[in-house]
């Protein structure tokens, strides 16, 4: 199995397609903790919610993924349009846009996309996966809508209360007008920029061999992008570079640079300056983007031997993409867009292991209530209370035995949870009244049967 | 457009692939309202949740579907596993129990399906839908778990409030008993199955001569049959059958109108008797069934030209399917499994023109307040204010621009229902408060600022 490595437990047979993984009930439950958290924070920065189909015309996808569009999932040819899966939430919703003519937006799509990533090289990373993307579009004044993406990956990111964490952000007018003044040739861009992209996962030193030897950069360029992509900082180092000789003389990045400054005025008076680092090696390997990029990572906590904290992996990431709608518009209207899209796998296996860790006991179902019987020839008895109880909107589950054993009755609500039993005996059928037990403390209350639903909803109601 | 037949309004576009649409904000609130009363009821039952990847190995889908199965999306073969769409959620949970040798569970799932239908014969219908599936697994007693997938199927219409509707039962067992007494060879049983099965959209006499013309059924067997599947009624014609000297002879219509029985007991407990109809005419055309099916349709009121209420669609369906999960275990152990599936793009629909017609507006986000300024150059302070209520878990949106007009910012609340405008102004700011208003009555109070949160819980809180 290439996802776990040695040993498939839960995400791998034989039975499942590679790099796709199935859900238990208790993965489930923590992934809609996980969902509750995010969702909770995109309704309360005003986004409403949109959904797409899981394919688009291979046309679509085509074109807006640079190197990577290799990893998109084709459909078979089976008469009809060409399909494929989609690879993001980004490229259908500017589809999107165009198609109905939005040019005012703020939404989220929580949904998988899909990529065929090599097993090899990939270990731990799935072919199937959610994405959970919020994204504002429309012609605003500028950096209010990119601070407010950069605010959100915050309170995610606190709310879920995953460790430590930083912000990346760099602009691609920045990483543009750098290319230019050190030489890189104008079509290099894009695949320097790829090159410069994997600085997260290799030593520079490897980065400029494929620069220069793959990709036939010159040493001099090559060498001159090198001492750039070291530098980060905050509003320090943006003022530095906005007199740097070279870099100031350059349009593009004096214009990256001034939005820069704004941006980190804006995250000022958000509080949020401390996990933000201006970061000149961050590039995102995504053809799309025009302006501000950003890459969230989660680090490990610093330790006696090494003296800054280590990057675990990245778990957002987004920017702005001014130009990607008006390539679905006939008429090539734009409609500025910025966004962020939360990586929620790592997310989910880090809270996963937490879970496992701390042994905490995560019930899977909200029964209230288990349907129950001491004697034999009851079913019918059984059946009739729980119809009652589902009827006044109790959660209530029921042996399908005819005659089951109290023990195995009360064994199951261990099991599974369920904090009440209702039981239903010949002599509570004379009197008129249910015995409803406490599982947890095996305290027994005989309540009248037309109280009952009362008496479970008092019980069960969170304090 | 072959969805819509004339006008493509919202559901197609030439962007958009066949027989697939996105779903608007509004769509999705109404979408998210009738999710909503399905898992409520699913949990009231008790049922866990699971979710499985949205494509499997092609061999997993295969010899599952009949005559079907030739609707099948299948993947490219871009090296490695072949791999195909699900065509429904019942096989990918089948092959979950398997693989994970669950013997015993109560689940949940919702998710989309696929389908490539004839665009020619599906007018109205889509090529990806979403199914909502809830099944029982597990050796119990007969027809307990049987009859709670009814009372399911029978809480949620009644919740959705869709108007009349009415839920076929019908038993596999007694298909192929009748179909034995009337002479149709074994090997004929599935096809002549699937022409059963069309008796809801075709006249008997279209359906007869599919078995005989095409099916090659001798006409004396037709008729025979003609006769049996025009019964339908509930207990009393249960028993008129076991006493039928044809049918009680035969080993497999025995048992099977014997559970008939026993189930219609069941659905006598529930109180939910007067909406099921045992109906000899209802096959379903999937071929893992092997006990009780069902389908629920909803009924157009009666009117004086109509003696009988009129079906007009088919909005739920399932059955006990015993041997697909022994299909898929290389020993071939057998776990028992009944369902039901909620097929909601109708129930959709239905709600969504429901909402057109009665022009009931429908708010598309949560928003709470509006941060806005009366004046010009408080983009900062609008910023620093809106922060605040966002830390401090309150719904709030904000302008992106740096000095809007008053008057558009409350138009803004008034296009999108929010409910209240906080707005700061110098005199504001010098005197410590917020201007709150109400957008719907127009009146305005200065809340000291850090009251101000308090203050808009407590107008915004549900009664």
């Amino acid at each position: 199995c290439w996802i776990c490595v040695n040993s498939c437990v839960s995400c791998i047979s034989e039975l499942c397609p590679d790099g796709t993984r199935d859900y238990s009930p208790k993965q489930m439950a923590i992934r809609e903790r996980v969902f509750n958290a995010i969702i909770t924070c995109f309704k309360r920065h005003g986004a409403e919610v949109i959904d797409t189909p899981v394919f688009e015309l291979k046309e679509t996808l085509t074109g807006k993924y640079g190197e990577d569009s290799k990893l998109i999932y084709d459909l078979k040819d089976q008469g009809g349009e060409l399909l494929s899966l989609r690879y993001d939430l980004t490229v259908p919703f500017a589809r999107y846009l165009a198609m109905n003519k939005i040019t005012n937006i703020k939404r989220y799509h929580i949904a998988k996309v899909y990529r065929r990533d090599n097993p090899a090289m990939t270990r731990g990373r799935y072919r199937e996966f959610y994405q959970c993307d919020f994204d504002i579009a429309g012609q605003f004044d500028p950096m209010i809508p990119d601070a407010e993406c950069l605010k959100i990956v915050h309170e995610i990111l606190s709310d879920l209360q995953l460790g430590d964490f930083l912000i990346k952000v760099n602009d691609r007018r920045i990483l543009d007008g750098m290319f230019a003044v050190c030489g890189v040739p104008d079509s290099k861009f894009r695949t320097i920029c790829s090159s410069v992209d994997k600085l997260d996962k290799m030593p520079w030193e490897e980065v400029r061999s494929e620069m220069v030897g793959e990709k036939g950069l010159s040493p001099e360029a090559a060498d001159h992008i090198g001492e750039y992509v070291q530098l980060h900082g905050g509003l320090d180092l943006i003022e530095q570079l906005l007199q740097d000789p070279k870099l100031s003389q350059n349009k593009l990045a004096k214009e990256g640079l001034g939005d820069m400054k704004l941006l980190f005025e804006y995250l000022t008076l958000f509080g949020i300056t401390g996990k933000i680092s201006f970061d000149l090696s961050l590039a995102r390997g995504l053809d799309y983007y025009t302006g501000v990029i950003f890459e969230a990572v989660l680090l490990q906590p610093e330790n006696d031997h090494v003296e800054e904290p280590v990057s675990v992996g990245s778990v957002a990431g987004g920017g702005r993409y001014d130009g990607l709608v008006g390539m679905f518009d006939p008429k090539g209207r734009k409609v500025p867009c910025v966004g962020v899209s939360i990586g929620i796998e790592r997310i989910f296996s880090i809270l996963e292991q937490r879970v496992e860790a701390s042994e905490e006991k995560i019930r899977t179902t909200e029964t209230q209530v288990l349907v129950a019987s001491a004697q034999k020839k009851l079913l019918e008895e059984r059946l009739k209370l729980i119809s009652e109880l589902w009827n006044a909107g109790i959660k209530a589950e029921v042996l399908y035995k005819k005659n089951p054993k109290l023990l195995n009755q009360l064994q199951y609500c261990e099991d599974t949870g369920i904090p009440l039993v209702a039981i239903v005996g010949e002599q509570e059928l004379k009197d008129g009244v249910v015995k409803l037990r406490v599982v947890a403390t095996r305290e027994e209350v005989n309540v009248r049967r037309e109280s009952l639903v009362e008496e479970i909803r008092m019980r069960t109601s969170r304090p």
